[in-house]
C-alpha cells in the first residue's frame, strides 16, 4: 500500500515542515511502498496528477523541504460536495487512490481541509474501503478547534512581534513628532494573529498599546480615546487591528460594499480597515499616522520563522503516519498542552468531525477588560510557540528552497 | 577634546552598526576624552540634549546595538539655514560644542544630512576652529554620489529580495490561478531598492519579472503588453515597482494631488502606486493581482539583515573616527570598489561637498534594453551586498536591542 499526501489553502511557514514530517515517516516505514504527493490538494487527485517524493530519502533535501517557504506541493481551494450531491467526485477520487494504490492520505491544511478529511474518511468508512485518511492542521490564524494550537501559527506570529518590535523602533526616532502605526493582521474571525503583536512589548518598550480583535466590537469613540490616553504619554504607538473587526451591529469594519474578489469557500475577501483606522486617528486625532497592511508576508515569511513551530509542524505530520498506520482514521493531529513552563505538549489525534468547519476564537479571559489589550493569559499562552531560530541555509544572500 | 556623534534621516537597519563603529574607535582612542550622543541628530545639539556613551565599553552591549533597528539616538529632518541667513543657528551648536568641548563631530545620515556635514564644516572652516566634522554614510536609498554603495542599502536589498522570493512562492501556490503581485518599493528618483528585488531570481526560480524604476520613463503600454506576455507563459509574477515611477511628461504615477504630508525637505510624500500598477493589471489584463506596500518595513527590518551590511557599516563608523584624528575634515566616508569577484572595496574619504544634495541613479548600462529588468551588471554590482547572515540574538522569540 502507497501514501499519498496533499496541501491545501492558505500557505503557512510551517506547512512544508509537516510535509517532511510525513514523507520522512513514510519512507522510514517498511508498511508503506511509494509516497506520493498530490499536487494542488485534492484537485491533483482529481486531474491525476501525483508526483512521486523519493528524492526526500536525501536527507539534505528533506532539510530544505523544511524552509522552504509556502506549499511545495502546491495548493487548492476546493470544497468537496456533501457525499448524497457529488457521489461522482468521491468515486473518481477512489479511482485514482485504486491506481495509485493508495491505502493512507494526509491532508495538511485548515479547517476548510479537515471538512474534505471528514467527508472522505465518511465515504470510505460507508463503502468499507480500508483507505484511511488523517488531517494535518496548518494555519496562521490558530482557529482550529480542539488542539491547543496550530502548525504556522507560531511562525506567522513571530513575523507579526518582530515586525511590530522593529517598527516601534523606527517610528519613535523623531523625538517631538508623535507618530501612530496602524498594522492590520490577517484574521478573519479569530485575532488570535492579531494579539500576537502583543509579543512585542517587554519590560524595555511598549510597543503595541491597543489591538482591535474580531472577538471584540469595535468601538470607534472608545478606541480613539484610549489612543489619545496612550498618545498623551509617547511619541509612538503601534496598533494591532485585525482584518476582521467589526461593529457593534456586526458589520466588517474594513469590508468594501463593492468588493468582488471571493475564495472558493465564499468568505468576503477583506481589506482596507488599517486606512480607515489610519483616517480616523489622524483626523479624530490630529496624529502623524501610517497604516501597515502586512498582506501575504505574514503567512510565507520562513525568514525569521520559529522553530518551535517548523519542530512542531514536523512532528505533526510525523505522528499522522505512525498513527495512520496503526489503524487511525477520521482523525486530526493536534497539540495538547500538558504546561506553559516549561512548556510541554503532547501530539495526539482529535476526531476530525469535531473540527472540520468550526472556528476556535480568542477566550475572553486571555482579553483586558477594556477589550483593546492582551492579558498575561495570552502571553502565557502565545509566547512558547514563537520562541527558537531555526538554522536557515542561504546562498548569495537569499533563502534556500526546493521545488518539485 | 571629546567625540560627538549623530544620526539623521530615515533610520536603517545598518545605521546603529555605524554608530557602533564610532563609539568602539572613539572609546579606543587616547586622544578622545568623551564619547557623546546628541539625541534626535542636530537637533539635540540645538536643544542641548546630549547623552554619555560610556556604556557601550560593555562589548555585549555594543555587539547589542549593532543588531538594535532603527537609529538608537533618534533621528531629524532638520536642514540647517544657509550659513549667510541663519548665523544664530550655528553660533548656537559652536556654543554647544564648547559647553562639551567636542572637537570631532561625525554625523551618520543620507545626503540631506551630508549637506550639514558640509555647511558646519565650512562655517568653522571659515571660524578658523579646530572642530572637524565628518558624515559617516546610510540611506536605504542607495542614491548617494561618489561612493560605490552606502551602508543600509544591502539590509534593505536583502529584505526586498527575500521578500520577493517568499512572496513568489507564496503566490505560486494555486496551479491553475494566474496571480501578480505589484511590489512597491521606496525610492523616489533612485531605484537601487526597487531594482534589488531582482536579486530574489536565481537558476531554480524566476520570481521578480519586471521592474519599474524612476530612472525609465514608465509606458503603461509597454509595461502591461509586457505583463501580458510573461503571464502567457508562467502562472505567478512579481512586479517591482517604485514609489517614484514617472510617466513621460514627467508625472509620478503614484502622485496623491491631495496629500499634504510632506517631510521637513519638502519632499513630497509618494504612495498609491501600487494599488494603481494593481488597477490597471486587474482591469488591462483581467488577472488576479494584488498591491503590497512594503511600507517602513523595508528600513527597519534587523530579521534577515545582511552581514556584509552590517560590517561595512561599523568599519564606515570606524574608520571615520580614524580619519577625524588623522586631521580630515568635511568629508564623507565611501566605499571604493576594488574588484567584484572577489569583492573587495576600500573605505576612503569622499569630500562632501561633492556629495550634499546630489543623487546617483542606476547607471542606463545596469537596464536591459527595454527598461524593466536588471542585467548582469547589476547582479555583479548588487549580490555581493546582500550576503552573509550576521548572528543575530533573540530573547523568547522576538530580537533583543538596547535603547538609551
Amino acid at each position: 500500500m502507497n501514501l499519498l499526501v496533499g496541501q491545501s489553502g492558505g500557505p503557512t511557514a510551517a506547512i512544508n515542515a509537516s510535509l517532511a514530517g510525513v514523507i520522512k515517516a513514510g519512507l522510514d516505514s517498511k508498511e508503506i511502498g511509494k509516497v506520493y504527493g498530490t499536487v494542488n490538494g485534492i484537485d491533483g487527485v482529481l486531474n491525476d496528477e501525483l508526483v512521486d517524493l523519493e528524492k526526500f530519502r536525501d536527507e539534505k533535501l528533506l532539510k530544505l523541504l523544511i524552509q522552504t517557504p509556502s506549499s511545495y506541493l502546491g495548493s487548492c481551494r476546493h470544497k468537496l460536495p456533501n457525499l448524497d450531491e457529488g457521489r461522482e467526485t468521491y468515486e473518481k477520487i477512489e479511482e485514482i487512490f485504486k491506481k495509485y494504490d493508495i491505502g493512507y492520505f494526509l491532508y495538511i491544511g485548515g479547517n476548510d481541509s479537515m471538512d474534505t478529511v471528514d467527508k472522505l474518511s465518511k465515504y470510505f468508512a460507508e463503502k468499507k474501503s480500508d483507505i484511511r485518511v488523517v488531517g494535518v492542521p496548518k494555519t496562521i490564524d490558530n482557529d482550529l478547534c480542539q488542539t491547543d494550537h496550530t502548525p504556522g501559527f507560531g511562525s506567522a506570529a513571530k513575523f507579526v512581534a518582530n515586525t511590530a518590535r522593529q517598527l516601534a523602533f523606527d517610528t519613535k526616532v523623531y523625538g517631538t513628532t508623535k507618530s501612530v502605526i496602524v498594522l492590520e493582521i490577517m484574521g478573519r474571525n479569530a485575532g488570535w494573529l492579531t494579539a500576537a503583536a502583543s509579543l512585542a512589548n517587554n519590560e524595555n518598550i511598549k510597543a503595541v498599546d491597543a489591538v482591535c480583535l474580531p472577538e471584540t466590537v469595535f468601538d470607534k469613540e472608545k478606541f480613539l480615546s484610549k489612543v489619545d490616553g496612550v498618545m498623551k504619554e509617547k511619541n509612538f504607538s503601534i496598533i494591532a487591528v485585525s482584518e476582521g473587526i467589526k461593529d457593534s451591529e456586526g458589520n466588517y469594519i474594513g469590508e468594501n460594499k463593492t468588493a468582488t474578489r471571493k475564495d472558493g469557500f465564499a468568505h468576503a475577501a477583506l481589506g482596507g480597515v488599517g486606512k480607515t483606522v489610519e483616517s480616523w486617528i489622524s483626523q479624530g486625532l490630529g496624529l502623524k499616522t501610517r497604516s501597515i497592511e502586512l498582506s501575504t508576508l505574514q503567512r510565507c515569511f520562513s525568514v525569521g520563522a520559529s522553530k518551535c513551530d517548523l519542530d512542531e509542524a514536523f512532528e505533526a505530520g510525523h505522528k499522522g503516519v505512525e498513527l495512520v498506520l496503526s489503524g487511525e482514521t477520521a482523525i486530526m493531529i493536534g497539540f495538547n498542552r500538558i504546561s506553559d513552563e516549561p512548556y510541554k505538549i503532547d501530539i495526539v489525534p482529535y476526531k476530525v468531525s469535531e473540527i472540520a468547519n468550526g472556528e476556535k476564537t480568542i477566550p475572553i479571559d486571555m482579553i483586558s477588560p477594556d477589550g483593546m489589550e492582551m492579558n498575561e493569559n495570552f502571553i502565557k499562552y502565545a509566547r512558547p510557540l514563537i520562541c527558537g531560530e531555526p538554522d536557515i541555509s542561504y546562498t548569495d544572500g537569499t533563502i534556500d528552497f526546493v521545488t518539485r
